[in-house]
């Protein structure tokens, strides 16, 4: 995170911006995220964010702000933090509430936006599939990308412990879901594949791309289907990252492939 | 929420005290929570909560501060708002981290308190079972108090818009898991039962007083079961709440029952 943060409406230094003691997104979660790719002076896909943005919001039943201003936000947090190529993160909680699981009957979302430069790019992953817990396909939550990361933080943890750099999760049927935080690809009989939505992959902005250039299907994954794979490689709004190990197995012939070089080549 | 919480060891105007906007609890969901009743210039059931905070740390892998520390904390919050019957939410989150999902190598938690005038005692409740999500026992999350709230949110918001008070959350596998907020006790077959804790149920503070004093057992439940109980009830810390009516239904003979009652007296 660099210096300024934009905080319901006004730039502030990130050490003089607070949120409030009440406020749900840090008492109970209660709200949405989106961090999208900064290059060349504009928001890459932000289109498709805002819309994800705005189908989350439905599902949770929080009010928006109009688009644009979001848009603006996030344009603005860019330009005064004189960002290049980077990321920002636009976050809109529920806002400040009483004890409680019932939001106040018209509820004042918190909107923070903060920007980040861009990193080197990470090298090729070597994976384990988390045991220590599963994501819940049943949930609606699946398929929105809210506050609650904590499943997704016990599966990275797990995999550092066990000497990885991610985790691929199942969700509670068994089936291939995701990464930690990225969608996952994969070559299985010669097919370019990501697991479905009702799996609990969430609508990744890079995956609909993906699928839609490369000509990608959405199909059904156990775990074993992954391990006969012959590429693997996972996708978020900022990195394609080529899988070249998965519980100790080589994927393929242990290089990177040619689906996740085209996929990077998508933009 | 009163006016002076407890922020990092100062006692502050709730106004004037702040999260950082780089905190993971607020961008993450990463931390825990405990919400404790306040009764005769003490917490109720203190050692139990802060047992099973220590417990959700080590699940979160989160190092705490002595408990010690923690119980004081929520002492000299109670007493700096003048605080006669009321609740104190304790929350921990994971502290500041940088832009993604790995902590720092050293967090740094966040620690507030913050402190509630007791309320009337709520009506007995009307419920329905929840149709929007389902809870996921598949995680260890289900069984620590964290600051993932939005399956319960959601859970609640479904049971309002349909005109009841509260709802019963199922788990993936379609049995009964717990409330929104509470523990699920009811009365089937003539014995006091409880969904295990592989059900998916928190390890509630009065849930373990109440199986500890009134003989009642776990039992996995399924829907059914439910809808022969002769009596329901809900837990917390901080209430006791007989159901007398779930999905329309009737429950017993439409009144608060015996055993609610005797909950109740447990203190």
């Amino acid at each position: 995170m660099t210096g300024l943060v934009w905080l319901n409406g006004a730039l502030l230094p990130a050490a003089s911006a607070g949120i409030g003691v009440a406020d749900r997104g840090f008492l109970l979660g209660d709200g949405l995220f989106e961090t999208v790719c900064w290059r060349d002076g504009a928001v890459v896909r932000l289109d498709a964010h805002l819309a994800r943005l705005a189908r989350g919001a439905t599902v949770l039943g929080l009010p928006l702000p109009p688009l644009a201003t979001l848009a603006a936000a996030l344009a603005d947090t860019a330009v005064a933090n004189d960002l290049k190529d980077g990321s920002l993160r636009l976050t809109v909680s529920a806002g400040p509430g009483a004890r409680g699981l019932p939001r106040p009957a018209v509820p004042v979302p918190t909107l923070l936006v903060t920007a980040a430069p861009g990193g080197t790019p990470l090298p090729p992953a070597r994976v384990v599939t988390a045991t220590v817990t599963r994501r819940n396909e049943h949930s609606p939550l699946s398929r929105v990308k809210c506050l609650n990361y904590l499943d997704q933080i016990l599966a990275r943890n797990e995999a550092t412990a066990r000497g990885a750099d991610d985790a691929v999760l199942l969700n509670t049927a068994g089936q291939v879901a995701c990464a930690t935080a990225a969608t996952l690809f994969a070559m299985v009989d010669g097919a370019l594949v990501t697991p479905p939505l009702p799996s609990g992959a969430l609508p990744g902005t890079r995956r609909a791309a993906v699928l839609a250039a490369l000509g990608g299907e959405e199909r059904t994954l156990a775990p074993a289907d992954l391990r006969r794979a012959t590429e693997v490689f996972f996708t978020s709004s900022l990195m394609v990252r080529p899988v070249v190990a998965l519980d100790g197995q080589v994927v393929g012939d242990g290089r990177p492939g040619a689906m996740a070089a085209a996929a990077v080549r998508l933009t």
